[in-house]
């Protein structure tokens, strides 16, 4: 039972490392002048829109606060509001550091690429361990304040709301920094690349600042906030399962705090990782980051075993973890062969762009396509396994949430790699403006690049995540449906989703065609923030004298709130539908009906997704692969044709694809959360 | 009970006006001998398809019906052998007449406007008179030959194998023509309009008959087996459901016929359409056509009464298929609006390709993924509301049926209005290559563009029809599986398709899926085919002198040769893939599992192929939007942009949308076809 202690302490020895290595990376030295005057208009344009963001969802948090204190318990309201509260302050703090590490990377990169890299990789392992710390603690916080014990397991339900407040700031943005960030990008390139034939990040580009900012808006804090509520909806969706009467009396409390004390491993597995990383002037730097994640990877197993065999007694989590981590890695797997740059998929979208745009794009869409079935496949296998490990039944459900665990070890690390990537792609960025030496930018260019593979990595992760942790989610919905309604669970068949009754199905309908929708209203709102992008950009060249020759500074500032206006009021509409929808259907087709609702969103959001993924990936690496010089290489029709591919895919695979994760999530957590009222107050027309 | 004597005397009625109709068609002029010898091109390329197709489907057929024989009844395989036969005999009589149908329409075109649109919708409503009739037939004749009564109604379940020969003849016609079809138009359309830019039709592109004789192989034959499938899919499950206990007990056998009669009325009531329709000189021929689809809808509604009340008597079934008459057409203008060339899709779809080809695709994309949700929403309603008018429970599938009766009654009209598609469009192509005179090809434009309208109007027709069909196939499914494990069906909950059991959900994810590889590998297999005719009419225009300046002729039997060849090798794959993955879930997941796969399946692809068509028709339209004179019209880059759009667009509307409805009905009759194995021989580990 000692073994709880680790808890608070992993978390608060997380944060003093959050602030060791952020005081670390802003000790390091920040260039020239004009360096630092680059950084600081990305720093103040992520800043201003990071302060208008959070604005907005601190609005709708207070409004849900209210009518949540209303209409259910007051920890709900708290809990909510401390969910949100807190996975905002974390991508706070992780984003600050990550605009003051891609400088600093720059200017190490003129003398060491190695010390470059342990700068990026240290200011992204700051988001990492701030997320994992803050997510643990506030877990830790609500239960000692809510009197969550072993006395009164069941009231562990009172914690939904903390994940529902990170779910839906986390949606916003994910939301919001996606669509910027895709818009700014597809602006920029559009008008610099195509039109004016100017390169990448060059100065003269007015748009280079919001597409810089917008890495940090997207990939960073966007992602960030996603693996903030992945990591709080399955700590306290497997802890509902696990005080479940069937669970409580074959575990006992230990049980219940097992999540946490697997998150708490993570914490101190994702330290070992970090200070694993150490990039040197010779040698590869995605094997120094690869050995970080090996490094985490073994000190989990080897703590995750201690926990199966002497806290939890049952040796069978361990191998359903270990099941869950080798399931993981088969889908990151299959990732990097549909979107690696040598791979058959990447190839031929590349040969069939010498038939024009459309074949190119057709070939890159059917390889995304294809991806999907081979991670249904593989996380399918897992779900089967775990369960069968576990006895199958009902009993199996504790294995299958054992299995996620498993996979969601990792998430410090992954994201502390997520995190270098913008840092690496930003500092890549800030040498070009400065204009910095060809050596440094080739060095900054070799980070850029192991960003790029951390960043799909972390791309196939996360949908490992979010489908299984998915499932958690749907079983702690139903065992509190059981709760609620006194059902006394003792075999699987007694929970009551019969997919043959027209209502589930109508739910079930319902929910396979939600994502279509949210992520129609996504693209759509990037289209207008690109659009709008295009037409400031070529009135600053036309109306600007002098811009082009670079005698006149563009108007950066300009197009930053172009588009940080376009993402904040963009975002609204998909974010209200995906709350809106849930709420009919509780209320009018009934809690099973919304179970299997839930169903058929995750199982939709998880096809799509992976499709509109690995769509843009393929199509982005064949068009690395033609500037490389195949199939002809730059300035040939063959490169125009997946230039325009990669425009296509960029949206599905940084905004519509990412936000489907939180969609899906939020959905679940808040159908839990309002589930009292749905059975208090709902029609229950058709059970 | 004499009402039953409709069915026997509809089929022959139906078979002797396809006699007339055929005769009448083939006795009008047909034309110049130069547009003779165009129209016997497309012939002879039409026929050679479908004959070498025709082979490779009688292979299949007679190894499968070998498998059928020893481990089944012999009245599966017979019944297979037999579906598939008469499938194939349908189109055969129906692209024949097509085929004649063209150059005669334009050679009354020269002289009459109106009666071109008289001879094409005759020759069209061949194609749907031979469906309908010949599918009520074989059903007949089956239950003639296989004793199948009121003594024993639960031997309907042996019609199953004339079910799955039609579904498995359907996805071949389906595949191979639309794979065909699409390769032929975008290569013809690559390098003859974009490359060499030569008009579209004109007769200097090697590849235009190819082109031509992929209208007819696959919008008309791949179609039409689509639509004999799904007439012979609907009738026989929703028999299999009147034949079971619950409904025979309430209905006795006049329940089981019902789906037959009803399939007689639409047959009466199609005739009365199709003579209904007369082209004017002077007048909207739009008008012309709509005058015969208001008549067949009218004479179904008036019939369909007398059937419910005096032979049912139980008027409720009749207002459960006005509910999903009222359901299809509600479907139908959804399409309408997001595909429409007025509507705000095409027109915003239209207005982005100014920012080149890739925000034009995504504008597409995003209307094309929105517009599945509320046909989603409709549907889900459709089923919901005759479930509740027949009581709800499980006495309230029978109403769902009847709904879904509802929509298919409009079966031979759609279908004839599809297929005047077709021969409008070969019309336009032989007027444009005989270079008939400027007046004659304005009529026969517009004829095409009526023919636009009605195969748009089939399109969503069809995805109704699917959507709520393949419901029926699957509570055919389940009460196959009650009778065969000998479970008495009280109550809806009594079938255990539970979602939250592992097994279950693994085969839901497998089933949402398959969907996505299927469509995958059906958009390469049109990409083969595409490259490859880019590289035969390049290799033609370098390699035959004077080709461009009209001296020489192009060598179409080649480009025929080619195409034909990639779609008959790349048909295989992607049915073989579909056949195999029920067969595995069903014998190692067990026959539950198998039905969540199945539901997977159906709602994943009933929500991408809205998706696929949409898309595709959104960004065709954009397309002539644009050729109207929008945005700056023809010759600019906007419109450049938009053909790429286009060309992105038409396999996942011509090939892969339509398709994936075949894949679903296939995969659950042959699922109901092969249940007593997966019973018999089944691991059965999971439930």
């Amino acid at each position: 039972m000692d073994l709880i202690l680790l808890v608070p302490l992993a978390g608060i020895v997380g944060l003093i490392f959050v602030g060791i290595l952020s005081r670390w990376v802003i000790k390091q030295d920040p260039g020239t002048p004009r360096m630092q005057e680059i950084a600081s208009f990305i720093q103040q344009g992520a800043n201003a829109f990071l302060r208008r963001e959070f604005q907005t969802i601190a609005l709708f948090i207070v409004v849900i606060a209210v009518l949540l204190l209303i209409f259910l318990e007051w920890q709900i309201a708290f809990g909510f509001v401390m969910g949100a509260v807190f996975s905002l302050l974390a991508i706070f703090i992780g984003m600050n550091v990550a605009t003051r590490a891609n400088v600093r990377t720059s200017s190490a990169a003129r003398t060491s690429a190695g010390r470059a890299l342990t700068i990026a990789f240290r200011g992204g392992s700051v988001m990492g361990l701030s997320i994992v710390s803050l997510n643990m603690l506030g877990i830790l916080l609500l239960m000692w304040l809510f009197g969550v014990g072993p006395d009164d397991p069941e009231a562990v339900s009172l914690l939904v709301g903390f994940g529902f407040g990170a779910s839906l700031s986390a949606l916003f943005a994910q939301l919001g920094g996606g669509i910027f960030t895709k818009a700014a990008d597809i602006g920029a390139d559009l008008v610099g690349k195509v039109e004016a034939g100017i390169p990448e990040d060059d100065p003269r580009n007015p748009a280079v600042i919001a597409d810089l900012v917008g890495d940090n808006v997207g990939d960073c804090a966007g992602r960030g906030a996603d693996l903030f509520e992945s990591g709080a909806d399955n700590v306290i969706t497997t802890m509902i399962v696990a005080a479940s009467p069937i669970f409580f009396s074959k575990y006992g409390w230990v049980g219940v705090l097992f999540p946490l004390v697997a998150r708490a491993i993570g914490v101190l597995a994702t330290l070992v990782g970090v200070f694993l990383v150490r990039g040197r002037d010779e040698g590869n730097p995605t094997m120094a980051v690869n050995t970080g994640f090996l490094g985490t990877a073994l000190t989990c197993l080897v703590l995750f075993y201690g926990v199966a065999r002497w806290m939890m007694h049952d040796l069978g989590l361990f191998y359903a973890q270990i099941l869950g981590l080798v399931g993981a890695i088969a889908t990151v797997l299959v990732v990097q062969y549909y979107t690696g740059a040598h791979g058959r998929p990447v190839r031929e979208t590349a040969r069939y762009a010498q038939s024009g745009p459309a074949l190119g794009i057709l070939t890159g869409f059917s390889y995304g396509m294809e991806s999907t079935v081979w991670a249904k496949y593989i996380l399918g296998l897992v779900i089967l396994l775990s369960w069968l490990m576990g006895g199958g039944g009902l009993e199996g459900i504790y294995y299958i949430a054992a299995a996620t665990m498993g996979i969601k070890e990792m998430k410090g690390i992954i994201m502390a790699g997520d995190t270098f990537g913008p840092i690496a792609d930003n500092s890549a960025g800030i040498s070009q403006m400065a204009g910095l030496s060809g050596e440094t930018r080739k060095a900054g260019d070799a980070l850029d690049a192991v960003g790029n593979v951390t960043k799909a990595l972390a791309k196939g992760y996360a949908m490992s995540c979010a489908t299984m942790g998915s499932l958690v989610i749907l079983f702690a919905y139903l065992f509190e449906i059981a709760r609620l309604q006194g059902i006394q669970l003792t075999k699987l068949n007694d929970f009551w989703v019969n997919i043959t009754n027209p209502a589930n199905i109508c739910g079930l309908f319902f929910g396979i065609a939600t994502p279509y929708l949210f992520s129609a209203l996504t693209l759509r709102s990037v289209n207008d923030g690109a659009f709008k992008m295009v037409e400031e950009v070529r009135r600053q060249f036309r109306e600007i004298p002098g811009l082009m020759e670079g005698k006149a500074t563009p108007d950066y500032a300009r197009c930053v709130d172009i588009t940080t206006a376009n993402a904040l009021r963009k975002m609204l509409a998909p974010t209200l539908i995906s709350m809106v929808i849930p709420i009919v259907v509780g209320f009018i087709l009934g809690p099973w009906a919304l179970a299997a609702y839930l169903v058929g969103v995750k199982a939709s959001s998880a096809a799509l997704s992976k499709a509109l993924f690995n769509t843009g990936g393929t199509l982005d690496n064949a068009k690395k692969l033609i500037e490389e010089g195949h199939f002809g290489g730059k300035g040939t029709e063959t490169h125009a044709a997946s230039v325009i591919g990669d425009t296509f895919g960029d949206p599905l695979k940084d905004t519509a694809g990412p936000s489907l994760h939180i969609l899906v999530k939020l959905q679940n957590i808040m159908s839990i959360t309002l589930l009292p009222l749905f059975i208090q107050y709902g029609l229950n027309l058709f059970q």
